[in-house]
Parts: C-alpha cells; sequence; structure tokens
C-alpha cells in the first residue's frame, strides 16, 4: 500500500525533498510574522469570496478571523517561529483537524489556486521562499487528499461491520 | 463542544502551558541524538514484551525496529532537532496516523506508564527533562484519547447516513 506520503507526492507532483526544503532556511525569520498574517489574510479573503459555492461552503463554520489566525499560527510554527499553534489549540494533528471537511483533488487544487495569487500580491515574500513555501503547500495539500481517502476507507469498513449485526443490537 | 487540547487537559491533567514547556529548552540539543534512540528502544522493548496481549497486540502488525525509529524521529523532529520524520515520512499528523489504532483512555494509561519506566531507565535525562517530556506525552496521550473518539462519531454518522440509502444504492 502507497503510504501518505507517496501519494502526497505522486498527486502533488512534489518531492519530499522540495517539499520540505522549508526546513532548509528559517522562513520565519527571514519574512517575520506580519508577513505571515498578510499572507493568510489575502488568502482568506479569496476564499471567503470565493465565486464558487461549493468551495465557499468548506469555510462556512468557521469565521474568516479564526480561519486567518489557524493558518498563520500554524505556517508561523512550521516555518521555525515560535510555536504560536500549540500553545492555543495543541498538535496541528493535520488529518484529524482536516476530518470533518471534503478534502478532494478539485478542493486542493482550489486551494492552491487561491494560494498561489496570495503568495503573488503579498509584498516582501522573494522568489526563493515562494518557490519553497508553495512546493511545502502543494504537497500538504494532496497529503490531506490522501488522509481524506483514509476516513473513507474506515467508514465504509465500520458500515459493513455495523450492517452486519441485527438491527437491535 | 469541547476542543481536542480541552479534552487533553482534562483527561491528562496537565494544562496546555506544562504540556508544551517542552519548546522553552532545546531538548534535542541538550540530550543528544542517542538518548533519544535510547528512550524509544527502551520503551519499545516493554511494549513489545508486553505480558498484556490487549496492549502489545495494538502493535503488532509494526516491526519493533520501525516502532522505535519512527518515535524517536518524531521526538527529536517535535523537540527542537532536525525534521528527520517529516523528511521521511511527511507530516506527523498524529491522530490521522493513529486512526488504525484503539486508543483507549485504559490504552493511554498503560502508553504512559512503560513511558515513565523508560524515561526512568535511561541514563542523561535530568529531572527537568524528565517532566517536561512525560507532561507533554501525558498531554499527547490523551490528545489521541480525543481524536479517537472524533474517528467513532464520524463513522456512526457516516453510518446512519448509509442506513438510510436504499441498499442498492
Amino acid at each position: 500500500m502507497q503510504s501518505l506520503q507517496q501519494k502526497a507526492s505522486e498527486w502533488s507532483g512534489v518531492d519530499p525533498n522540495d517539499a520540505f526544503a522549508i526546513d532548509e532556511t528559517n522562513l520565519f525569520e527571514k519574512l517575520g510574522l506580519q508577513t505571515f498574517i498578510n499572507l493568510s489574510t489575502n488568502f482568506y479573503n479569496r476564499v471567503y469570496d470565493d465565486e464558487e459555492e461549493w468551495f465557499r461552503s468548506i469555510f462556512s463554520n468557521s469565521s474568516k478571523e479564526d480561519a486567518i489566525r489557524n493558518q498563520y499560527e500554524f505556517f508561523v510554527q512550521r516555518m521555525g517561529g515560535p510555536p504560536l499553534y500549540s500553545e492555543r489549540k495543541g498538535h496541528p494533528a493535520l488529518i484529524g483537524r482536516h476530518r470533518p471537511f471534503p478534502v478532494t483533488h478539485k478542493a486542493a487544487d482550489r486551494w492552491l489556486q487561491h494560494m498561489q495569487q496570495a503568495l503573488d500580491s503579498v509584498t516582501d515574500i522573494d522568489e526563493d521562499c515562494k518557490i519553497k513555501m508553495m512546493n511545502f503547500f502543494r504537497h500538504t495539500a494532496f497529503f490531506l487528499v490522501a488522509g481524506d481517502e483514509l476516513k473513507n476507507q474506515n467508514q465504509s469498513v465500520a458500515c459493513k461491520h455495523a450492517a452486519n449485526k441485527p438491527a437491535a443490537e
């Protein structure tokens, strides 16, 4: 069976070495907190204004402010800054926390499209950082698609077990 | 609804500030790679020799060598060392990767009992590090119990949906 990492690489076209090249430099020290806040604000402005209702609705249970904060705190923590996310919310647990959402290939593609535009709109992110971050985002998006498929496998197994039991049980 | 972090704190008795006090010092720089390898080796020697079959069997689909490496690479990465785990396996995704296992309160307690004994057996871990690590482990163990409960909720919802559909669909 293919691992999550293998699926993420195959579907995203990003080799793990390129995905985790964010660890070669401290991107937080290079960019600073405000740039991460600007990036996530720009990104979620696009997401919450998306003309595609199917995509916009994935985020409808969170306020835009919460979504922005959750995202930049995670990025800051993962890219060399203080562990803001864990202090407030615990482990990132990326697959677990995305469990309520339909993370399909199509949704990953649209997420990445908005993120590429956000990266291109925010000043102070040089080309090298942009490439590193985009490779990380692309690989991670499809890692989560792979995680979402696990969920469906588990559910169908559980339902089959449930269906084989007497109704009164 | 209680968050994962809140449940983890309530069940473990460990405040998030204490759980993530591992981030106050660089434990990897303090302890070094070999100490982490020794800790995980000592821990899994106990687990794979556990007299309780229900607990030992949770780990039966992995080789002890893989279990040891997965664990110390994650600990090293999370406690200030190089991102060994992500380079090889991708995001830790703690809840997602524990999905196949029955992470119950009872299993968390037994895991922690072995880990406390392993921490006490391995030399070169001073009292301050031990306390920080044990708080992190305790909180994380119950964070995963909370993650495991989410899985059961999702499955019963999915099964109800499935049960309401015509059988031929």
